[in-house]
């Protein structure tokens, strides 16, 4: 019996309610060694409360020492088996873009690089144009045509854009077109099995147009496209776990993220504050709320150990609004590690409390790091975290007699 | 997605160096109840120190409760699923006497019994022959001539040997001869699949053979094989890992665990000080340095608290040379724990420590298997230490976007 079978079987309906606070990259690093990292500087009386009340642990979002992306940090936390249930590239970055994909799509990421008479790769980032540029340029290959094809073109960032081809029979396996390297000429989109040849026809179609379109451009005269992926297939929350779920998020990756395991979008909130204002005013309308805060993650990157600090001490200040909304089952946790020491998503577990009155007190008393390592969640996978907040909600029946 | 094509996937390579130190069998148990163990016992300030820097855990070499051989339990710290990767028995006493075997090779684990006049086993170890006399006798065995096959039969200990055919054609799924009872007559070797039969046809003649050449012998005029095996397939470190492996062992039996996963064998080492002299020796042309010390394992087995004790701190003495070559990634742990108390291996989880730039502190103190329980490790399985060798020393990509 796979896990997912089992939590379809026991998950029951109740009216308790769960809420998953996500900081985003929350765990970190000492700038020192065996000095403090950026939770344990922070002052944080209301997560320390919950601590003390509460259940904590250190959640491994894959596997011991394997960095996550946004993707795989996030479908764990949500209790799909990141090993398992991969979303192809292009399909996260039009996840990510707030692209909604549909059945007959395949989503394949483009990068615009520039050519020499010849045709060889001379850039593969096209000088890395700036954005603004890379938006009109992709306006243009709006103009492309295929027969019984609907295409959509959209600008990501600077070099890079998101391609996806709608329509009857296609499929994701198609190899990239991207060869890494200069001095050649980009690959052709060769299907990787029968049914996607239909698939490698269109994209090659599409590129020999879109050559045509950017022949008088003088950076982005060309491109190549990879990661060609259909929207992956998970099993939703009601499906699963019988919750009805609300995804209250800022930034698109994260909306797209909770959208593929059938999580309702609410709100169009742009601080925590608004987020949890669109919480309270659907609170009766849904069991699982997800509530992600994107700071932490964008700090740690940047380097900005101060700054990370900060934004803890504000996801710590909305810590008894969220309380005052009385959740049966509150969760505090992140898809992954971003010390600012390391400038990047880490593999280092992630500090992880859980409140709840079925909670076993394990007699800690700071949400932080080294603390969490002693806490009675222990060290856990991230993909079972989704168990223990139905049991804590009494959402979960009895397995065998 | 198994965990060795994730591990495939995201390993690269880097400039930075890793050395894996296992102490054999180093974790222990009080010979007193509450007492201390032997590494709680020993003086160890340069371990400590490591802890103190470093993140710390307790390592589960197979699962929990399973004590593991050295097969096993090295595999596991390879990276190598203890239960998915076996070697046979025959294939691991060929490892363990230093036979490096070929691609067409069985080999497997012979015993030296007595027969009655009747043929019926009536000593299954031939009453324990002295090695001296078993090697005579297995100089004897090299007339057995068997028509298209290279025979090698190589002494082991006592009454055990190792018996290999090398040709074309053979395979190792061959019944054991054994009958494990005396009173009986030795069984025939029978093919246990249609692709054995060839390899059962020789083994049947070369017992047909020896049984004549043997005919005069007091005690020794018999033999039983088991275990037929041939070399286990493992994928190489370089393939897994992008790593440059050497071994630097004393005992023949890690020198071969090391090989069958692609490590290179360096240095004619007799001690410690012999061992760090031939690691720094290489230091410039290889990633990881599996360094083995066989004497907390052995001095464990003999029930030697004292001495155990004594080999842990001769360890210690030995870490300051190896900080000196400034390995980015440090590792101390053991294949299993060998309690002086139980005077053989165990399934107790083996304290492990690890330091590098990248590691989060822990706050532990010492190194002992008390300390390790609360370390920021956890309690993991031994084949997860290579991923987090991999990550401290930045050898693994994000996986997934």
């Amino acid at each position: 019996m796979t896990e997912h079978e089992l939590v379809r079987e026991l998950a029951e309906k109740a009216s308790t309610k769960i809420v998953m606070l996500v900081a985003d990259g929350i765990g970190g690093l000492p700038l020192e060694p065996s000095g403090r990292t950026e939770l344990e500087t922070a002052s944080t009386p209301h997560l320390d409360a919950l601590v003390r009340r509460g259940t904590s642990g250190s959640s491994i979002p894959v596997l011991p020492g394997v960095t996550p992306g946004s993707g795989p940090g996030h479908l764990a936390l949500f209790g799909y088996d990141p090993l398992e249930f991969r979303i192809g590239r292009g399909a996260l970055e039009a996840t990510g873009i707030g692209f909604e994909l549909g059945p007959n799509d395949v989503a394949a990421r483009g990068n615009f690089c520039t050519l020499d008479s010849a045709g060889l790769i001379t850039d593969r980032r096209a000088g890395r144009i700036a954005s603004e540029e890379s938006f009109r340029i992709v306006e243009r290959l709006q103009q492309v045509q295929i027969k019984g094809i609907e295409t959509f073109v959209k600008p990501v960032k600077e070099h890079r854009f998101v391609v996806v081809f709608r329509g009857p029979g296609l499929a994701g396996d198609v190899a990239d077109t991207d060869p890494q390297a200069t001095g050649v000429a980009a690959l052709d989109p060769l299907p990787l099995s029968p049914a996607a040849a239909r698939t490698a026809e269109v994209a090659k179609e599409f590129v020999r147009q879109a050559r045509g379109i950017l022949a008088g451009e003088t950076h982005a005269n060309g491109l190549v496209l990879r990661g060609f992926a259909t929207k992956p297939q998970l099993p939703s929350y009601l499906d699963l776990y019988k919750l009805r779920a609300a995804a209250i998020a800022v930034y698109p990756m994260y909306k797209g993220l909770a959208r593929l395991v059938g999580m309702t979008l609410v709100g169009q909130a742009h601080t925590l504050d608004e987020q949890i204002d669109a919480m309270a005013a659907c609170w009766n309308d849904y069991d699982f709320f997800f509530l992600h805060f994107k700071y932490t993650d964008s700090t740690g990157e940047d380097g900005q150990f101060a700054e990370k600090v900060k934004r803890i001490e504000e996801l710590d200040r909305a810590i008894p609004r969220i309380e005052k909304l009385a959740p049966d089952v509150l969760i505090v946790t992140g898809d992954h590690s971003t010390p600012s020491l390391l400038k990047t998503h880490s593999w280092h577990p992630v500090p992880t409390l859980l409140v709840a009155p079925t909670c076993r007190p394990d007699g800690l008393e700071k949400f932080s790091e080294r603390e969490c390592l002693r806490g009675g969640l222990g060290m856990f996978q991230a993909k079972h975290l989704m168990l223990m907040a139905l049991a804590h909600g009494l959402r979960c029946a009895k397995y065998g007699a």
